[in-house]
C-alpha cells in the first residue's frame, strides 16, 4: 500500500484563486499515483499581514488569545477554497480544522507546540477516497481555545501529520529546493538533490530561510522523509532524509550559508574572572552571543572576541563598558559569518586546512572561527564575501 | 439579580475598526447597569459578499459544506476584534465560536436550524465578570461540520442565546426601530414604541426588512423580550413583546407595509377542476403564490386571480397557458400589495369598511383582498400607493 503523502502549500502558493485552482488540478493528477493525499495550507498571500493590521487598528497590544482566533481564520479560508476547487473538478475533498482533528497544543498563544493530533477523521476520509485539506498553523489548548504555532507553523503541522499518518511530507513553496548557497546572492549556486536532517538543521540555523529548524527537527525525530520544491512545477526539488548514501566521490561540503546581520566585539585585556560575569550580564539582557574566541591568559588578563546581532550592539557596548574602558573595546560591523556544512567533513580530514589555504591565498582575513563535527564557521570581512564564495565553490566543486 | 442582556450587532454596525471600538466603549458603559452582557456579532460589512465572490472565482456552484466553513470565518474575525477592543480598554472579554459552545444545528448547509446551545462556558465567563462575544450565524451538525443559519441567522443566534440564558435580547442595526411604515417611502412615518410578536410577524412577512420572521417566531415561542434599535445611539427604539397594554384610545392599526415586487395574474373561464391542478403545478416549480381570489362557478367555470413574485412571471405564464388560451390570461404588473396590521382589529369592528371607504373616496380600485384576524391586505394600482398611504395615515391617526 502506498504511503500517505502530506503536502504543504505556503502562503505565496495559495495567494489567489487562480493558484488555488491550479493546485487543485495538480492534486487530481497526483492522486492517480498516490491515492492518499493530505494537504496542509497556509493563509492566502497577505492575509496574515492584513489581519495583523486590523488588530493593530483596534489596539497596539491585542489580546493574544483573540489574536490567535483572528489568525486562525486565514487557514480556514484557504482550506475551504481549495476543497471547493477539488470538489468542483469532481474530486471529493473535505477540509478539517483544529477542532475537528483535536490538534492539541501546549505553550503560549502565538507560539504553541503540537502535542497530538487525532487523525481518525482523516483516515476515514482518505479510506473513502477523499483528498483531505487541513488548516495549518493552528491547534487547541487545554481550555479548547484556538492557538497558533508561530514561525514555521504550517510546516510543523504538515510534518506532525506525516508522523501520525506514517507518511512522507512535501513542502511546496516559492523556491525550487535547497541550494548549496543562497541563489539570490550567488547566481551560480547549485541545487542540492539530497541532504541529511543534520546538515539541513545546520544550514537552517545559519539563516537558510527555506525551512524552519523546528519542522526539520520534528522530521528527524520521527524519521519522516521531507521534500522541498516549487509548487505546481515538475522541477525536481530537494529531499531531506535521515541518511543518504555517501558516494566515494561525493561532495565533502553540502551547503554554504552567509550572514551579514552580526557585528564582532573584541575586548582587549579583560580580567579572566570578569569574562563569565560579562557573558552572564549579556545573557540576562536577552542578547544572544554567537561565535566566541578567547586568547590564553597573560598576567590574569585575556582578549575575548564574540559576535552579536547588530541590533543589540548599543546595548552590548553599554554592558561591556562596565567592565573595561572604552579604549579596550574594538567593534567591527563589517563582518560576514561564512559557514560550510557537510556530513562529509566527519570522514574527510583537512577540510579546515583547505578552507584556510583558500582564505590566505586570497588575502581574506579570518577574524573568528567556530566548528562543529559537520560545520566550519568563520567571520570574515564583508568585502571578501564574493571572493570567498567563488573560491570555495571552485575548490569543493559545488 | 439583573437579567442577562444579549445584544446583537449587524454587519453594518461592525463594518470597520472604528465602529467596533465605539461598540466596545458603549458596552463598558452599559455593563455598569447590566453586569451580564453577551454580544452576538455578524461579519464585518461586506465580508460575506467578499467571501461569496472568492468562492465564485473558484467555481460557480461551490460545495455547500465548504462554503459554510468559509462564511463562518467572517463572524470569527469580528468577534475576535470586538473582544480585543474590550480587553484593550481594560474590560475582560472572551470570544466563543460554534465549537466552543457546541451550537447544535440540524437541516442543510446554509439553512440550518439551531437545536441547542451549551451555555456553560458563557455562564462561567459571565460569572467571572467577563463580557462574552459569540460568533452569530453559525453552528455544527451531527458530523461536527460547520453550518450556517441562512437569512436572519445572527438575529436567530441572539434570540436562541437569550432563550438559553433566560435573558432579554437587543438587536442593534442601522435603523432606529420599527416604523408604522417604511420611512424611506413615507417620510412622515412614525416609530412604533411597542409591538406584539404577532403584529411584528405580520409586518415581517409583508416585507418589513428590519427583523426576519424566524427570530421573532423564536422570541414569541419562548417569550423573550426583543428590542430593536440603532447601534451606539441613545435614540429609543422599538420593543417587541408578548403582550402590550391596549389603551382605550390606542391605535387600531400598528403598521402598514407595501410591496411592489408582485404581479397579479387573472384567468378568465378556467374549468373548476383545473384550478387545483394549476396551483399544484405552480407549487412544484417552487413559485410561491400569495393572494388568491376566485369567483363563484358558472357553468363549471370560474375566474381566478392571484399574485406571484414578478421574477416568476414568465415561468408562471407558461404553466397557466397549458390550461387556458392566451386570451384568457390577464397580467397586471402595476400592482402594490398594501397591508394594514394591528392587534386592535381583533376588537374593533369596521376597520375594513373604513379602509374601503377611503379607497373609494379616492378612486383607488381594489383588485384583490385577503385578510387575517389582525391584517388586511389589498392589491391596488401602484400609481395610487402614495395617496393610499397618506389617507390611511390620516384616518387612523398614524
Amino acid at each position: 500500500m502506498s504511503k500517505v503523502v502530506v503536502q504543504k502549500y505556503g502562503g505565496s502558493s495559495v495567494s489567489n484563486t487562480e493558484k488555488i485552482k491550479l493546485i487543485a488540478s495538480k492534486l487530481i493528477e497526483r492522486k492517480r499515483k498516490n491515492p492518499k493525499i493530505v494537504v496542509v495550507v497556509s493563509a492566502m498571500g497577505d492575509t496574515t499581514d492584513d489581519f495583523i493590521s486590523l488588530a493593530k487598528d483596534i489596539t497596539k497590544s491585542p489580546d493574544k488569545r483573540e489574536l490567535d482566533v483572528l489568525m486562525s481564520t486565514g487557514e480556514m479560508i484557504s482550506a475551504s477554497l481549495l476543497s471547493m476547487g477539488l470538489n468542483s473538478l469532481g474530486c471529493e475533498a473535505v477540509s478539517y480544522n483544529a477542532y475537528q482533528l483535536n490538534i492539541k497544543t501546549s505553550g503560549i498563544h502565538g507560539k504553541s507546540l503540537i502535542d497530538d493530533i487525532d487523525v481518525s477523521k482523516i483516515n476515514e476520509s482518505l479510506d473513502s477516497g477523499k483528498i483531505v485539506i487541513v488548516t495549518g498553523f493552528q491547534g487547541l489548548n487545554d481550555e479548547g481555545d484556538i492557538t497558533t504555532l508561530g514561525r514555521g507553523g504550517s510546516d510543523t503541522s504538515a510534518v506532525a501529520l506525516a508522523v501520525k499518518l506514517e507518511g512522507i511530507c512535501e513542502i511546496y513553496t516559492d523556491v525550487d529546493g535547497i541550494y548549496f548557497t543562497d541563489p539570490r546572492k550567488y547566481s551560480e549556486a547549485k541545487k542540492i538533490k539530497e541532504i541529511e536532517y543534520e546538515e539541513m538543521l545546520e544550514l537552517a540555523s545559519l539563516g537558510a530561510q527555506v525551512m524552519h529548524s523546528r519542522s526539520v527537527e520534528l522530521a528527524q525525530k520521527y524519521d519522516v522523509e521531507l521534500y522541498v520544491g516549487l509548487s505546481c512545477s515538475d522541477i525536481e526539488g530537494t529531499y531531506i532524509r535521515g541518511s543518504r548514501e555517501m558516494k566515494l566521490e561525493d561532495k565533502v561540503i553540502t551547503g554554504l550559508a552567509t550572514c551579514d546581520e552580526d557585528a564582532a566585539i573584541t575586548i582587549v585585556d579583560i580580567n579572566m574572572e570578569d569574562v563569565s560575569k560579562l557573558f552572564e550580564k549579556i545573557a540576562v539582557d536577552g542578547v544572544s552571543i554567537d561565535m566566541i574566541s578567547q586568547t590564553a591568559p597573560f598576567n590574569g588578563k585575556v582578549n575575548v572576541s564574540f559576535t552579536i546581532p547588530k541590533d543589540d550592539l548599543m546595548e552590548c557596548e553599554r554592558i561591556v563598558s562596565c567592565f573595561v574602558s572604552r579604549e579596550s573595546i574594538v567593534i567591527d560591523e563589517e563582518i560576514t559569518k561564512f559557514s560550510l556544512v557537510g556530513l562529509g567533513m566527519k570522514n574527510t580530514s583537512g577540510v579546515a586546512s583547505k578552507v584556510f589555504k583558500i582564505f590566505s591565498d586570497n588575502n581574506i582575513a579570518v577574524k573568528l572561527i567556530t566548528t562543529s563535527e559537520i560545520r566550519i564557521t568563520c567571520a570574515i570581512n564583508s568585502s571578501s564575501k564574493e571572493v570567498a564564495i567563488r573560491e570555495i565553490a571552485k575548490e569543493f566543486n559545488l
